[in-house]
């Protein structure tokens, strides 16, 4: 058995998500479709960790189990060849039989997009939540600021979710503008359920001064979810990064393409 | 009467281009719907110029005549409203009875897109040309250069085409690299019928060298379709600017946004 590890990317728009859901198709399952055709075995592939329905991944990382000869750099161009267009195998190798695309993983970052233009903008109509109304970007950078660190997110986490230890470590968080768009970029070494689009709607309704500043410091240190904002929609989401010891999605891509 | 005229945003995947055709939904008509519903009349939407089915429109122009005494300016948003979200009113205003869309039309803007990444990006797959082999991109620069000033496009026009003038004036005729994408930029004083895609096969033919750089300036001087090379795919096309005596696409946009 051979272990191979992958970096894909996907439009979340089509999709329930990256794990499999009794409601329609997966991203996950599209991948271990392509791998039955293509290697003719019962493959599970493993994610560095689900993405919700309709949320986008520019770089996610996978690994799978083969008994297949075929060399492991190929398996990109062999899936892609059987994958819709909205999904891509970005690069394969193999790797070591300890590496887990969930448990190795050390760091994540994403993305969430907004578009503040008057009209909704067609190109990116897919994956930036359009807004239009005066945002101020300055408090929502304090409260983002106030991310930074080791928290307890356990408010901004979505209710039902049965999970023990819900401290995590943040090493960025930080909006920018760029003309009419704002990204809101974070980077830490994991993410509960729903936590980045929750930080993004908690964020948001400050900004918009729906919510005092305070609310974001209240929600930390109270793991209190109702002290928290909306979760904001899936769309405007993108995992941007992977980091492993051993492995950074950032750099590989950098150097393929 | 008043006159409106209109920026229009759309991209061109789902529909058969931006003229009316017997073959399927024009964006056109889209708009012609939405303005049915909104003022209940039947107007014609006059376009700057078609685009081919699978083009896309950053900035298209088109204008129209109605009694309907709504403030120019909400036509936009109440278009929008009825408007699926790949076709776009980014801009509504009145204008003089003497303004045409197209016959008043100065200078406009083209771009193609290709991605030279190693796997066709996801996230710019209905937008942009996949190609993934070298290109030099210097020879392309001097192919595009022969473009600049006046010359007979005849031989840059999709056969069956009945036009009287073939020559048109380019201002600007440039690639550029930007990492793993390479834009053609082209501005005119207007474009034949399927020109801009087939100077760009021409010069993704030149450039692959599959054809010498002579045969640019043989099919200048020749006026001969059978000299240039294919015409690219539709898909990479954009319509990025219009620009008129009192109206200029880019200046707008940058104001409003």
């Amino acid at each position: 058995m051979r272990r191979i590890r992958l970096i894909v990317q996907y439009e979340g728009t089509n999709y329930v998500g990256w794990q499999v859901q009794p409601n329609g198709i997966a991203v996950q399952q599209m991948l271990e479709l392509a791998l039955k055709q293509l290697v003719d075995e019962d493959i599970r592939v493993h994610g560095s960790g689900r993405t919700d329905s309709g949320v986008h991944a520019y770089a996610q990382v996978a690994h799978f189990d083969t008994n297949a000869k075929m060399p492991a750099g190929k398996f990109a161009i062999a899936m892609n060849t059987r994958l819709p267009r909205d999904i891509r195998v970005l690069y394969s190798e193999e790797c070591s039989n300890d590496f887990h695309a969930r448990f190795s993983a050390k760091r994540k970052q994403y993305r969430y997009c907004i578009s503040l233009s008057t009209h909704a903008e067609v190109f990116s109509r897919l994956t930036c939540l359009h807004i239009h109304k005066g945002l101020d970007v300055e408090l929502m950078n304090r409260a983002a600021e106030l991310c930074l660190g080791e928290h307890d997110f356990g408010g901004f986490m979505s209710a039902g979710t049965n999970i023990e230890n819900t401290t995590r470590c943040i090493y960025l968080s930080k909006w920018t503008l760029d003309g009419s768009r704002l990204y809101y970029d974070v980077e830490g070494n994991g993410f509960l359920y729903n936590m980045v689009r929750i930080l993004v709607g908690t964020m948001l309704a400050i900004g918009a001064h729906e919510r005092p500043l305070e609310d974001m410091q209240r929600a930390l240190s109270s793991a209190d979810r109702s002290a928290a904002g909306a979760t904001a929609p899936a769309h405007g989401l993108m995992l941007m990064r992977v980091v492993y010891p051993d492995f950074d999605t950032k750099k590989v891509l950098e150097r393929e393409f």
